[in-house]
């Protein structure tokens, strides 16, 4: 590792810490009474744009994915709140470097959708569905298992809750991973972005579940199968109408704007149409970033030859420097969130490790789902292994209920699920690199 | 004007508005427990992009610049509550958007920095110094003399006040103006340019001197000469100390970055020069546009030809897809702001026009300053028109002063000041459009 480059690296970051620090603003006139400061902001991205750049150097100089970096020195630099500086701490809270992370990441996910192909996804359905299905199954019955034996003491009810956590596969490190690495043309890589959205949709279906049962115990009410067949309806609804009307619309839609006599008109229409399709996923419960996957789906390059043909730039090269821009956000801030205090309690982390052991296993048995010869299911089963926001999410749920005056997931729990989350997401990276590299040199 | 399109226009927003209407959320699994929600931003992006759109092909079908397309139909859209439709008011307030509003204005402020160049600036500093000062000077009195003329029951402050609010130019709207119509390299716009930055200075210094009269009129303390010293140091030390050590450092930060193993560097390293140069500005008290276009001005070709040797795209062709994602935000956002209600009163409304007239006339005998032969000096004083949020900054300072029982700004007369901000913001791309018209077929 060449220590030039760390040294000036923290350089800057300490000539940013300072400025930042320093009270300059004792300015009579502050640009910001009428609104938020913009400074805050500002001042994040520096960090984080620095942060993302040397990151990913260092990753790739050790022959990792960028967005291992990405994760590893947004870590660090998230938690020298341990040396006692607390200049960066806002950048882990604040709501607009938030979203600005959120929107980063249905954007690459819209771009991953861009690179893959309705018709080449439609071909690995059968196998990506009984990927997802299966890698839904495994991880709950192993998670319940491990839950049983290891916490006795609660009742059934939690045990079912932290199966149903492990389920939900995070496909933005994944997808990252393949997209950096040049690989989403890959069969395996088909598989498991489809399985990842069918994934999404049985998610729902299984919270539903374990919502609707503990409801029920509770006596506060019961999932009717009436509800359950509407969250159903709704997202299979929106997968096959998007895809439907979306292919009938898109050409229409894009020759309509071809006409339009304003600037940059293929760059906005299609982000309207990611954000619209996203906006949709989310209010129908879905992932923004499983609408947003979609949406890069249905478009193709066919669909605004009109402005190609006049010479304009294609899509991924207009969506290429925003993605640049704000996908780093999103890892960085990942990484920034970890709290390395979590790892300091010992049983936590023992039921933490078997946990992490539970959902990579379960989603490894996932694999053979997958139909067809020579295909790398070690590969696949490596995509499927991060578990992120919805496994925190079904966790804060968990949380937040109470039956008979046990906390469905206690706070020992849940910090066990943080540490799983942070686990199955920075082992992601190295192993499909790793596996990677054994398998295609020959494709 | 094509009626088609402005059916399709509405009946797409209406489309957006009943699905954001819908209550399609009644889904068990929320993405939203751990952080805010996403699902307004998208759609506040999905309503901007597709005003921006139409409301600049608009614009350009009657011969007006994009941006006045963008105000315009911005203003309709944040004003059909009028029709008793609130679904798209939460964008006017929602602090997301507003500060993706701010990152682009910065943005548009570093393009237009890097389309100029730093030689050409110096060599019309002289006239931009001019022009800055009488274009402080001729408002002031202006302003002073009609606050006093029609506002005789109130302090001799409070006229002093209303001076100080007509004072310092905005220049995002210009600057959008002749980015649009491809006349930065004319030499009035360099003028204007130039003169826009030392205004924000000289701005601070006007503000600084002004609360200092009230607060030792209230006896509440005094403006030292130090303390003026001190802040007028600290603007222009940032100014002359930007271009000299950006001069310096810039070629060895792109050297450097240029050896790192990640993607996008000379985007990435841009940006954070952009952002660091914003963040600073707005920590001493000026405008982080300020700040963002002194960054573009330093960057130079030159400096990344590193980057552009070995075939990567330059920056400009980098940052626009960026800037015409977030600069619309902007301006959509200034045009939703706009409260038709405030016109509802008509000694406001008198009072408004009066100051409004100041404001032009001020800024027209500001263009006098500019030296040299052959110059437009109209288009110069067109382009010192608008008034932006510096203007309404300094009323709700104002507003917020009480000097012996009376505010030193009331609600009318800051209703006044919204209007006049309204006006020269609405006027000015017009105007520039007809005088360039006029001047530049020669050029």
């Amino acid at each position: 590792m060449n220590l030039t480059r760390t040294v000036r690296f923290l350089l800057l970051l300490a000539i940013v810490a300072i400025v930042s620090q320093a009270n300059v603003a004792a300015s009579p006139m502050k640009h910001t009474e009428v609104e938020q400061a913009i400074g805050p902001i500002l001042l994040a991205l520096i960090v984080i744009i620095l942060t993302a750049k040397f990151g990913a150097d260092l990753a790739v100089r050790v022959g990792q994915p960028p967005v291992l970096g990405e994760l590893a020195l947004g870590l660090i630099i998230g938690n020298i709140t341990l040396f006692g500086f607390y200049g960066f701490d806002f950048i882990r809270t604040n709501q607009v470097v938030s979203m600005l992370a959120e929107i980063g990441v249905v954007l690459l996910l819209f771009e991953v959708g861009l690179e893959s192909n309705l018709k080449e996804m439609t071909k690995v359905g059968p196998s990506s569905f009984l990927v997802a299905a299966v890698g839904v199954v495994a991880p709950f019955v192993l998670g319940f298992g491990v839950a049983r034996t290891l916490l006795p003491q609660h009742s059934v009810y939690s045990h079912v809750f932290i199966g149903a956590v492990l389920c939900a596969t995070s496909v933005g490190i994944t997808a990252r991973v393949l997209k950096d690495l040049g690989k989403l043309h890959l069969v395996e890589s088909r598989i498991i972005l489809g399985a990842a959205v069918i994934d999404d949709v049985m998610g729902l279906v299984v919270i539903a579940i374990v919502q609707g049962i503990i409801k029920a115990a509770d006596g506060a009410g019961s999932l009717t199968g009436l509800g359950m067949a509407i969250i159903v309806a709704k997202a299979i609804g929106f997968l096959v109408g998007s895809v439907v009307i979306g292919q009938l619309l898109a050409p229409r839609v894009f020759r309509f704007a071809s006409k339009l006599k304003a600037h940059d008109l293929l760059l906005g229409v299609s982000l309207a149409i990611c954000f619209l399709f996203a906006y949709i996923a989310d209010r129908i419960g879905l992932a923004a970033i499983v609408g947003a996957f979609a949406a890069g789906l249905i478009l193709d390059e066919v669909h605004y030859e009109d402005f190609t043909a006049r010479g304009e730039r294609g899509l991924e090269d207009l969506l290429r420097p925003i993605t640049s821009f704000l996908v780093p956000v999103f890892f960085i801030l990942m990484g920034m969130r970890v709290r390395l205090e979590v790892f300091g309690d010992l049983p936590t982390l023992a039921f933490a490790g078997a946990l992490t052991a539970a959902a990579i296993i379960g989603k490894q048995v996932c694999a053979f789902g997958a139909l067809g010869k020579g295909l790398d299911r070690t590969l696949i089963g490596f995509g499927m292994i991060p578990r992120g926001e919805v496994g925190l999410i079904v966790a804060a749920i968990g949380a937040g209920m109470v039956l008979h005056g046990e906390r469905i997931v206690d706070s020992m729990t849940f910090s066990a699920v943080v540490i799983m989350v942070m686990l199955t997401t920075f082992v992601t990276p190295p192993l499909l690199r790793w596996r990677m590299g054994r398998v295609s040199p020959k494709r």
